[in-house]
């Protein structure tokens, strides 16, 4: 059956960290605004939609403004249609499917490419074998402990490096697809 | 007091993993020589010598050819001068001094540059502070479990990118000066 192409854009530490175990990601804003956006409008291009959990939802309206002009279906049990502010009615929609459902559910709607944002959601989409590409931004900093970008999973997941730069923030991205 | 400056050059997996539970490395050889050292030739022309643990020491022992000329110092509290092949006199010798005892007593020989290599001596090495550099190769791939390159420590260490290139068996490599 179809399934929607998944895609990581993400940044983590030099160790593997996405956040503190707080959840912080202060220590990501200590760079100055190059005003680049590290690829991420070329990336966003690319994608019909976002998946996230819910944890990364409830960061992300802790912004104030919603940044995402493209749908985005926010997995969770717990999560109902009434958690979703007014504002963002439209654009954002829950759904307690699993992850390879909402893919196939998606992917009947057209969707190509999806977006898979969240640490815990890229790491059990990665292990149902739903993730096709990886853009990883690493952040020169060694932060020594937060929440890990890759978990545990059985057997070694064989990635093709695409392409790979640098910034002058010290950014290093590189992409992969992920082999099958 | 004079230290020596420490480097790192080491391979790693994506997820941060330099090798398996069990110490093997086995997935560092699936990809195919290129003929290329990957730089390493002219990082050793930048050190004295090599600092490493006993862990280290002991797999290296097991290629059966000893790879370094440069002299070699194995910290181990354990390992005795009697532990070292009689093929390696002149070569490599035992020391239970702690990190920085260690790297003033190089200094004092007119060391300036160190490869301090191992997961564990690299872990301690920089949390005091040690280490001047680090070269990592990202290897596509990822394990998922293993016995990883950084561990905790406290505050965070930052790090200021020297360099970054990819090869074309997928490895990235980046070489970062550590932040005081």
């Amino acid at each position: 059956m179809k399934v929607v192409s998944g895609k990581v854009f993400i940044a983590c530490s030099l160790d593997g960290f996405i956040a503190r175990e707080n959840g912080d990601i202060d220590w990501l804003h200590r760079y100055p605004d190059t005003g680049d956006d590290h690829g991420y409008a070329r990336f966003m291009a690319t994608v019909d939609g976002l998946v996230m959990g819910s944890g990364t939802f409830k960061t992300v309206l802790g912004f104030g403004e919603w940044p995402y002009e493209k749908p985005a279906v926010v997995l969770s049990s717990t999560l109902t249609a009434q958690s979703i502010p007014d504002a963002l009615a439209g654009k954002v929609r829950i759904s307690d499917k699993a992850p390879r459902a909402i893919m196939q559910e998606l992917a009947d709607e057209g969707w190509r490419a999806a977006y898979i944002d969240g640490g815990r959601l890229i790491q059990s989409f990665l292990a149902e074998g739903l993730i096709d590409e990886m853009t990883i931004t690493q952040i020169p900093v060694l932060l020594g402990s937060g929440r890990r970008l890759f978990g545990e999973h059985h057997g070694d997941i064989h990635l093709k490096l695409e392409s790979a730069e640098y910034f002058a923030s010290g950014f290093v991205q590189s992409r992969y697809a992920v082999e099958r």
